[in-house]
């Protein structure tokens, strides 16, 4: 089992939300989905937001980069105009959710920023992901606001800084090696298969 | 031409310098090294200092993954006590080098940080990696002192923070495209040949 640790904000996470089943299921892999939140631990490392924000360069980079990536990949995407966006009711109404259901939703989130351009701190794009996964939109946007959703996406943040999380998307081997990256995906699934980085690394 | 900006204070351009040679000769592509600082970089977008070492987890996963790629790579590798070291007068000595005399110099130099633990800020280490490479190592040593010299590692700060870099190592096709990390070589590599990013991408 190769946990994969996202935030709904992050750009990056998008990459390997829209590969990872695929990716995962042809080296025989199951993938536990699991929403966390960057903002308490960047908070924690004293960032004053993204790292990949923080320099004008760097911000540059990572939207040509990403855009490169998701042409290559035959992959829809747009730069959205609010980022970062706030991703704590989209954590929650994910990890509300059965685990059967989070990663369609999941995608739909995403997909409601990066291929829509939508904000999901509006209810609005929120429940609109919620029906495109085939889910009760209303429902999903009541559990957001749910004590138990809000205290899994505490759980979560804490669990992710006693793995050593320090970004988005990070994957998890069952041995406990940590991953970062989209980049690291292949790396992370031969790990958990083989104890061993994929060929190409 | 692919060009390959490294600073030889960055633990992932070593990994990058190891390989790029054989990488790009399998492509049949012509390599340009071109040292540069990331300080000044850095120091422009406000960072402390490298954002590698901003949060003690990235540190930390930073260090497990570059030994855990140089292993997969059979290269060897050690983690230097100081760390990030000054790379200034490396920096110097090798753009005073006739150019081909640099991939050679360039690998002693990372070879001393990185395989012996050494710190190349002191003039020792960099006289070892001198001789290592076959040169003359107080003539390497007296031209880190060189206003020349001086003028030359000027010019490719400059030169790196109008092409758009802000990390190491960088590699830029013919065409100005950017790419960052040693996990970005193969990209770099077949886009100059191809005007696409590797097919693992």
């Amino acid at each position: 089992m190769l946990s994969f640790w996202y935030d709904f904000s992050s750009s990056y996470s998008y990459l390997a939300a829209m590969r990872i089943e695929e990716r995962a299921a042809a080296a025989d892999v199951a993938v536990a989905w699991t929403p966390f939140l960057l903002g308490p631990i960047f908070a924690d490392a004293g960032y004053g937001g993204s790292p990949n924000l923080m320099s004008p360069a760097k911000a540059r980079y990572m939207w040509d980069d990403i855009a490169r990536r998701a042409r290559h990949r035959g992959l829809p995407f747009v730069r959205p105009e609010v980022f970062p966006q706030r991703s704590v009711a989209a954590g929650r109404a994910a990890l509300a959710l059965p685990d059967a259901a989070r990663p369609a939703f999941s995608r739909a989130v995403f997909r409601q920023t990066f291929v829509y351009g939508r904000d999901i701190a509006e209810p609005a794009a929120l429940c609109a992901a919620a029906e495109e996964a085939g889910l009760d939109g209303e429902a999903v946007l009541a559990s957001a606001s749910d004590p138990d959703a809000k205290a899994k996406l505490f759980a979560a943040v804490d669990m992710a800084k006693a793995r050593g999380i320090f970004g988005a998307p990070s994957f998890i081997a069952s041995d406990g090696a940590l991953f970062w990256g989209d980049d690291r995906l292949d790396d992370a699934l031969s790990w958990e298969t083989t104890g061993r980085l994929a060929d190409a690394a």
